[in-house]
């Protein structure tokens, strides 16, 4: 592999400058994803390996990443399921019907993802043809709390009042579903990296709107049997917990490489806490890039500082990058995590 | 006072049981709140003494809190501040036109509570007549972090990009404004604590969408110079800095009586983390109302547990009351930690 800093960050090894990726990096902000989105809908870009794989390479020609994550969506696996998932334009995808009660969790496929989600391995393996080992690939997948918030809420939620509700008054019910999901979600990963993913993110999008008692059961926990039994080679495995800054330190123990930290935390307190077993992934706010290019690279040193130096740090951003956000803004960041992260690897 | 305990939780004194209020307990979820505001509209009932005094006693009646807290709205400052303030319909509150060069900073007032929000001092001595020393009254103001998103935004936000572009690009200019916010909000608690009410909250309800050090410098100095200057007598002062776990041993440090806690965060670590100098305020998860009585018991139970035995604990949610939440659901929330609390207290 050309460039390979992402690979060995993950694993804590020496690397010369600290590598960065943005998630959602293949989306909205760019020109020439908006182009290609113009002539097709989300779902049909996931499901389509060569446009899948043109938008995944996109931001590593544009904005200079040092690795690539596979364009796709967490929801193809309730999808695969059996739900019905439609996006919405500016509203936000949906499944239908939402899952409420033991008959509509009875109802739920288990997936068989070589077939059930063909399209994905389909999209690995071009993608892979076409980074032609420039740098490497990641597949990802949501945690099994995050999935069943969606199939349960039926789309995006505020309140989350059914997921919630069934979790205090129907707790073996919702158990009964993570258990599904935590299955078909480690066929999953192990699917993709057969098919040649070299590293797995797993979006734990929600479990940060749980107090830390029942974040550790219904989050944590089905995390942790999926890190633990997931045949994975030598793909590292980063879980993000966006919101859960309380458990970064039990994070890293159910055996993730890498703990992705949102913006709220401190890289610098976060590396305390979780020690030297794991990489930390993180943390720009993905409002600072409506920043200017230099006020941009003074919050990346900021962040660089406060890691400090050695290794065991992938920069990104503390969430997705927002849709309206300038492709200028993306490339300062890039640069300057590239000019200045030499300094903290001497 | 007839029941005098949630004062002298806030001061850490022995209760024989652990009083209970809820944010927005004068709201939407009560059909006699409902039933006024079928009548008015929202500002005209902040602004109408006799109105504001009615819903703000709704709740001691009705659910049986330790404590009523003034109905009003935190931006009633920004409208006495010069701007427009509207309340869109299901769409959330309107400030106009937006802050955002130094002139629009400019053209704000300096507030005399006294003069510029009377309304608000003759709703405080109305509820104090109606309440008849049955609880304490509590008043209230927004942070001026929060205050100035809502201002520079023009209102709600979700991705708060004026503001914190105007954070990295003019840091001065905003300093201005939060400094002005600052004098006014100091000047609007006392005024509210001279009119007569007994305790002060401040909501930092937007504190915890920055990263630690931006917090520290634009959320909670500001803060740490209103409590430190506040000519405040005896009444006790509340900070509550939504998601912002990171720093609950540092808003003990600036001097608030009282540390609010969102539902993410652990109560027995959070005691730990703030010792034995304040008190602590929630953390019950808004959504746990949509579960059956006998399991919000179960909750309540989990939260006296964890903050464990003896004095300074005042019970709440962790957030705002929820319109759809059915009455009878924050009833059981009282009636269990009024039942339950008793044994923490021996």
């Amino acid at each position: 592999m050309t460039n390979d800093l992402f690979l060995r960050a993950c694993r804590r090894q020496p690397v010369e400058r600290t590598p960065v990726w943005i998630m959602r990096q293949a989306g909205r902000y760019l020109p020439e994803y908006r182009a290609v989105r113009a002539r097709h809908d989300f779902l049909t870009m996931c499901k389509t390996p060569a446009i899948a794989a043109e938008v995944t390479i996109q931001p590593v020609d544009i904005i200079g990443v040092d690795a690539a994550i596979l364009f796709s969506d967490i929801l193809v696996v309730p999808e695969a399921m059996g739900m019905q998932l439609t996006m919405v334009e500016s509203r936000g995808p949906r499944l239908d019907p939402p899952v409420r009660s033991a008959d509509d969790v009875h109802a739920l496929r288990e997936v068989d993802p070589e077939k059930g989600l063909r399209f994905v391995m389909d999209a690995i393996a071009e993608a892979r043809r076409g980074l032609n080992g420039r740098v490497p690939l990641i597949g990802f997948a949501g945690s099994p709390w995050t999935l069943a918030s969606y199939m349960i809420e039926g789309g995006g939620s505020k309140e989350f009042k059914n997921i919630k509700r069934m979790m205090l008054d129907e707790p073996e019910l919702l158990t009964k579903l993570l258990e599904l999901l935590t299955v078909n979600i480690r066929r999953y990963c192990e699917a993709q990296i057969a098919a040649g993913v070299q590293a797995i993110q797993i979006f734990d999008t929600w479990g940060g709107i749980l107090d830390p008692g029942h974040y550790r059961k219904f989050s944590l926990d089905p995390m942790f049997e999926i890190v633990s039994r997931m045949q994975k080679g030598d793909a590292p495995v980063i879980v993000f917990s966006k919101g859960a800054s309380h458990a970064l330190g039990e994070i890293a123990a159910i055996g993730a490489d890498v703990v992705g930290l949102d913006w709220t935390v401190d890289i610098g307190a976060a590396r305390s806490t979780t020690g030297e077993g794991v990489a930390l992934q993180g943390n720009l706010d993905p409002s600072f890039l409506y920043a200017s290019p230099e006020n941009i690279r003074k919050e990346v040193m900021s962040i660089l500082r406060r890691f400090g130096p050695g290794p065991g740090h992938i920069f990104n951003l503390g969430h997705g990058i927002l849709p309206d956000v300038p492709v200028a803004s993306a490339i300062a960041m890039v640069r300057s995590v590239h000019e200045e992260s030499p300094a903290f690897h001497r």
